[in-house]
């Protein structure tokens, strides 16, 4: 059945494009000898999880217990939580560590504390990564002393075993020139390679230094530092990453709207709005159309300018979502396609939603 | 059971605040002879759609035939799809006509054609309301010759009974001063009242005419040619709908986040980012802290600055939606609480996500 057919707007996922993309960041890191655990934030999906993994990946991360929760129960079995746990949510969280092997990060003493106490209660000795702020300005410890005052908390804090350094520099993600992010990511790690070395001196060893994203993982391959990358929208891609200089991967993942309207001149009012294709990163662009233009028209329409050729109700205009994860994150599931426009099935993505 | 002991980020929906508001807007139509067809489009939920007709509605609106799906499913027997259907998704909405009365919305010959060929091959008769544009310049027929032509279409068409017309003056509910909100709203109410007197020159009655929302339904009750209105934020309202000069309804909706990390100097950063509450229509706000602001960090986290007292990872921090509808759109669940903070329990948001 070909994709034409189906009821729009649909999130359709190139299943051939996924494959090309996990294939070539799992050989790029396999060359470089350094782990892939892919974070899944991006997906949600069990599936594309576990082919992950089936190609190399050492685990997955997800950035909430819920996501993990839903990881977990569907097989995965090595899992890094990547935002620290709120208080609140530590038990939910412990409960799976039965099933999987759970890694947390924090960058509070208090809340270390705490996921130490209720792991003693149940038994459980939980890994436990320095979230160490390497420019974000977000969570995170300060690189150096900061860091390892809390890693000693961590290693001397029973139920609880202080595992490595995540540092996450998210904010260089988008910055679209080559040696402009190179030279922001090199900087990110050589923090993250100082406070290990301060660590050594302090005693504690910290083989798991766990970073980068799609913008940066060539960097990290080439630091040295890391000893896992973390990239989440290499999978599918986006407009924004496809403006990232030497980002080499394909676009898997569009919203197929359906023509509403022709009634304004110069205008077609499609059937995807503000809960259909997300638009915290920019609007969406129109696929194979550089002079078209999408802007939102409410919740449930877009207003698309300069598309080439006559229009009619029921015709389709293909979106490239700005930003994959929030786009995703609107559906409940992906309308499976192949090169050849082909209807493979639908996967549903299970992990949506689950943001606490 | 004290909703501060929840999960978070979690979506919390006051009861008693929202059977307030539903009450409030039954009794003003009511008192005005007006029928109300709330839309469901905001609150997503077959629950709150039953107590809306308990209350005196005639039926609900939806957006998207899969909205619709889910509240014919539900048991909801009268339902107004407000946008028009586009023709690859007209089967399932006329697949539900045999267990609910289904209304369409048209703006295009060639769409009501299709409709009517399906409808006669099914043998149904599906009641067509023309979509007038009052000036929002999204969907809809020009008022006027252009209305009273399509509805002419309809009324010759078989399978189709033309029942009235639609005009949502969407592009005036956040115009926040009364009287330049009330002098727009009533221009576009006489549009519909001079193609109301077109039609009856032509030889057609129109006596269905629905129109309004949250910001506007006052004024349709004062022009007095709806006959029907399809609000839908009251029932909870939002941070946008609350600068609109004399709105009388309470917000009803939050999200409650928890404090992550207190790591950076005059910021605490929470765990609900574009994935838990939506920015299209602006920043969230904070509850009873009107010199605090939230920015969204990414789509796990938020930054609040210029919160009073000290805080420590897990305190809570209450968020007012911008935009009730896309906020929502983004949860599985409401978490249902009392005036008093008392957990109810969870209602699902069933139609969430149903864009198609």
């Amino acid at each position: 059945v070909d994709v034409e057919s189906a009821q729009t707007p649909a999130l359709i996922l190139n299943l051939d494009a996924l494959e090309r993309n996990l294939r070539l960041m799992a050989s790029e890191t396999t060359m470089a000898g350094i782990r892939l655990r892919p974070h899944s934030k991006t997906h949600k999906s069990p599936w594309v999880a576990a082919r992950q993994i089936q190609l190399g990946a050492v685990g997955i991360c997800t950035a909430k217990v819920g996501e993990a929760e839903v990881m977990v129960k569907a097989g995965i079995s090595d899992v890094l939580v990547t935002t620290e746990v709120v208080p609140q949510n530590i038990a939910r969280a412990l409960s799976l560590a039965t099933m999987a092997t759970i890694t947390l990060v924090v960058d509070d003493s208090r809340t270390a504390t705490e996921v130490g106490r209720q792991a003693t209660a149940q038994g459980l000795e939980i890994p436990v990564l320095v979230d160490v702020n390497v420019g974000q300005n977000r969570t995170g410890t300060e690189p150096g002393q900061a860091a390892v005052d809390l890693a000693m908390l961590i290693a001397d804090t029973p139920g609880l075993r202080f595992a490595g350094l995540q540092g996450y520099e998210g904010h260089l993600q988008h910055r679209f020139a080559l040696e402009d992010r190179r030279a922001a990511a090199l900087a990110c790690y050589q923090q993250l390679a100082d406070t290990q070395l301060k660590l050594r001196e302090a005693g504690l060893e910290s083989p798991w230094i766990t970073t980068a994203g799609t913008g940066t993982y060539k960097f990290a391959l080439e630091h040295g530092v890391a000893s896992e990358l973390q990239p989440g929208s290499y999978v599918v891609m986006d407009s924004q990453y496809a403006k990232v200089e030497r980002t080499p991967f394909e676009n898997a993942l569009f919203v197929m709207s359906g023509v509403v309207s022709t009634n304004r001149p110069n205008l077609l009012i499609v059937d995807a709005g503000y809960k259909s294709i997300s638009t915290d990163d920019g609007n969406p662009s129109v696929r194979n159309e550089p002079t078209a233009t999408y802007q939102p028209a409410g919740d449930e329409y877009g207003r698309i300018a300069g598309l080439s050729g006559t229009h009619k109700p029921g015709d389709r205009v293909w979106l490239v979502p700005s930003h994959c994860d929030t786009t995703i994150n609107l559906h409940d599931s992906y309308l499976l396609v192949r090169d050849d426009g082909r209807i493979e099935g639908e996967l549903p993505i299970a992990a949506r939603g689950k943001s606490s």
